[in-house]
């Protein structure tokens, strides 16, 4: 029985503490917030203790951490959980800064502990299900990778603010997509963007509609494009095309159901909640890190692969406003 | 060259006019109406000669006739072509009277002449591709077929009160394509029908929406349903479930768009006129029929399918004006 | 808090045990089996404690009971839990026999208890999606309801002996769906029915392939098709065609992932097993059974739903067997 | 009537000879070919006379010339028949050299002749409804768009060696299109590429597989993939995101015919020959091509557009070879 204790009781400290309550093998044993009607909330709910994050690192009874706080306070919160020996399972980013997330590694890698980045996506049924085929061999060797990421709508302008940006907020998640379906690193990317859906946006030094392209060594092409809007729901897309066909992940919608009436044949939107359209990969994920943690499965995403998603969002911030292209280190 | 005359030049005697100028291997040289007007018309446009019935059945330079001509017409026509000689395309119905058509059976066997009846959706190249994979054995024996075919809108209660009603001028295709599907003949069959789209057809003693069951010897099942409206086009769609697997052809959408907005993803409605949903069959029709008549390639559907469905779809219409199902006697 | 019992812990008394636990309001305080070790182990899994019959009836600290033993005992469980004064949920069918499911009506009406019957697919959120939009009018008046059901494989022969056919046991699910959809009774129906799957379903009296057509006192349409074989999943949908378009609901695939190679374009396989497939209207299934019982909502599928499912499969084996229609009366 | 000769008697020749005969209007009078079997072939067939191009530019019976020669004749067949008055329908690329293209340009405008480019996909149904729902306004102001083009099977490589490179002779068809949707012309482009398909395409300096991102004043994007190799058919898409939502052209497969088995669901591949594909497009565009030389109708793609996907062809072949963007002059 894995014993864990979450960091940050908003949102998706609480998808989490779900996640466990569903799940066999861990439990709940304490919850922290700097809020502490969040912590007591959440308390309440799963029959945790209410504790802070001092006290969570030093408890013997706690043997995974689970970090949903505010950016900002990761680095403090990895460092002290890795001197303390606990697994980690962390919430991207890992850290805003590259340099961050490089110490927080050495300090991971130094104490062999088991740490996942919540890259969610990698846990999506359907994405895993194309992943599993890709690596089978079904459309043989990959060419082009094509990510489409929409939102449904624009989050609030001071969220841009905190967040670092388009590519560092949300293509980050399509980076790592990129990542763990090329195979092989990039080393070249472009990318261009505008404000389009809010000139707030623009005002703000962000962009809100984005492309980007890039290339591996061995010359395979991904390219990436993002939206802040989709009037039609939370528009999440993979296209794998390779030697031998063509690989598709579709967005799922609503219902199965379709209408048909004197102007066509209408489906329903897609999801437009992230927690609804995610829910099967938010357990999935939760489930690899207890298994990890236990040292009974192999990691998921780990401290580099947020290292390398935060280079990629850097640089295409960095090409976007230059309008140059940008080499990418071998590192 | 096959030397071809048409009988009767209204809308679908000028389609087989086209598909003559299309294809190569055959000329139209003679066209015949009871309306001067229509034969002129189409001779303008095609540079056959005006003629008439008589004169067409006895010119030595006509090798094959295609009979466009209302029902009423068809019988007597059939007996002067075999009487002739000529190859013979006719229209379906062949005639609404099945003595009538056993008659032209005889005459047509006797004088061993080609006899193709207007059955154009089993050239349809999708449903053709269906039936090819189901011969193939891509889903192993068939053990139920369904059949769906709704027309845009209904046709006036004139016409229905001269077509014999539904089950005649309407199910009689499908009925066909059953039995093209099938491979095997129907001995019962119930319907069921009312007038739900128009109560001046129910006021005609005929219904507008009808659902027919059958069934085969060896205990195979036909569901065939009909309606004389659909709001989003011409809907023709087949479903052949077997053994291994599962057959449909789905419809021939305007266009490959599709448009999401927030109501959902939309496509375009089905193709809503039969010349457009069927004109690739309208022309593979014709090439079938020319082949058959020089003697190149085996006979599409003969009299003899002619008559089958005529048997099938006065038994239906005696089962749904009785309530009772109907024995279709082994012939 | 509603004060819930589960007699019978098989798979479905599991499902049910699960989705208490799942939602909010209810609590599982006792289970019974007629094997020891099934109520051991779901008594384990959820807390509950391990009880009989006859002391869940007596508790003063059960409200409502779920009743998930063989069909033969359903009677007597149904009979003692009104007179006890429980809610009470039943899976279907409530009993083989007509005359029982009325006995027990009468007594679950004179003692004004809630009951509801187990039709799982009326809560699947896209057959539920289907219906709102039915009764919000968006095809306008129903004219044609076309259900198709098909399992991933047989069950075996000996299961069919106790079950009552095919109509009885799974096309009972279509007739509480048709009833649902169709907002009126039915009066006539025609069955048809082979063993086309596996001939010792034959040789014990039984159907694997059927198709039934049924009518409503207004004319309207419906049309039924079971196989108990699909070799591409567990076949679920739903067609209705209306006065102003068409509503579907298709199946539910194992991904959404497709893929293109020189055969062309390929989905997954529908969902095979019935309890992944049917995993969300399982779980609001008991949602309204829990609101129901604690009076904040109205019922799902009553007694008479069950009566009247139970009354069409018992017409659809008779017509079957006869081969003649049956009329249903309006009782 | 129009009366029209055609230079050039190869397969795109004959495409434009039977679109002339299937179209009314236009009459196709003379052919040439510097093959002289060629033209015969095509006169015999089409009841023109043999000519050459000399004596076409000079005859008085002939109002319209179709240029369906190697690239490296048009310049010249183009400046003599501006001189000659005649109308003018090119196929692209105009020419291999953008100042040529200005010549004749020029030579056009001072002539004030029709010209059109034989960008065919403008006139493709499905590309055409898309484009006509986007001038409609049906999803608000264009902000991204995604062209994918595969074609089936690589060119030999010494069609490549003369082609200009897959920029100039493939992707130019798309940098076409993205014109003709976003209805603004592109400041900026940056393209990568790759000899993924064929190494033999490499060493002939050339790629096969590319991606390219541009943006225009306004700041709308598009992106642009291509591939020389598609298992699955000739891979012909387009999306347009927009403020309201996204419009889609998806390919147009062999038929609509879906298998299922227990591998899952299965349609058609894309139709895979061009001239299939674009059977519809190339009709319509000769269509358009006779009503405009007649004066009825507006110009379709006009030998500006023919100039302006040249410069961008251009562009895109130096970026990726300089790995650098490029700014596009204003013009």
């Amino acid at each position: 029985m894995l014993r864990m204790a979450i960091l940050g009781c908003g949102r998706i400290g609480q998808v989490h503490a779900r996640s466990i309550g569903a799940l066999g093998g861990a439990q709940l044993v304490a919850v922290a917030d700097a809020i502490p009607e969040a912590a007591e909330a959440l308390a309440a709910s799963t029959g945790a203790r209410v504790s802070d994050v001092d006290a969570i690192l030093a408890a013997r009874d706690v043997d995974a951490v689970i970090i949903g706080t505010p950016t900002d306070s990761h680095f403090e919160q990895i460092m002290g959980a890795a001197k303390a020996g606990k697994a980690i399972f962390c919430e991207k980013p890992v850290d805003m800064s590259v340099a961050n997330i490089r110490k927080c590694m050495q300090a991971v890698q130094a104490a062999d502990l088991p740490f996942m980045t919540g890259f969610n996506r990698r846990f999506d049924p359907n994405f895993a299900a194309l992943r599993a085929r890709l690596r089978a061999g079904d459309i043989g060797a990959v060419e082009l990778v094509s990510i489409t990421s929409r939102d449904p709508s624009p989050p609030p302008v001071s969220y841009i603010a905190r967040s670092g940006g388009l590519f560092r907020d949300m293509m980050i998640h399509d980076f790592d997509m990129a990542r763990f379906l090329m195979g092989e690193e990039f080393i070249r990317l472009h990318a261009m963007g505008s404000a389009l859906v809010d000139p707030e946006i623009g005002a703000a030094g962000d962009v809100d509609t984005a492309a980007v392209i890039l290339t591996t060594a061995s010359g395979r092409i991904c390219q990436i494009s993002n939206s802040r809007r989709a009037a039609y729901g939370y528009d999440q897309r993979i296209e794998v095309h390779g030697q031998r066909g063509m690989l598709r992940a579709e967005n799922q919608l609503e219902s199965t159901v379709e209408i048909a009436t004197e102007t066509g044949f209408r489906r329903d939107p897609a999801q437009h909640f992230f927690l609804e359209r995610y829910e099967a990969a938010y357990l999935a994920e939760m489930r690899a890190f207890i298994a990890a943690a236990k040292g009974e499965a192999r990691l998921g995403p780990g401290i580099v692969d947020g290292l390398r998603a935060q280079i990629l969002a850097d640089a295409a911030t960095q090409s976007r406003e230059t309008g140059q292209p940008v080499d990418l280190a071998a590192d």
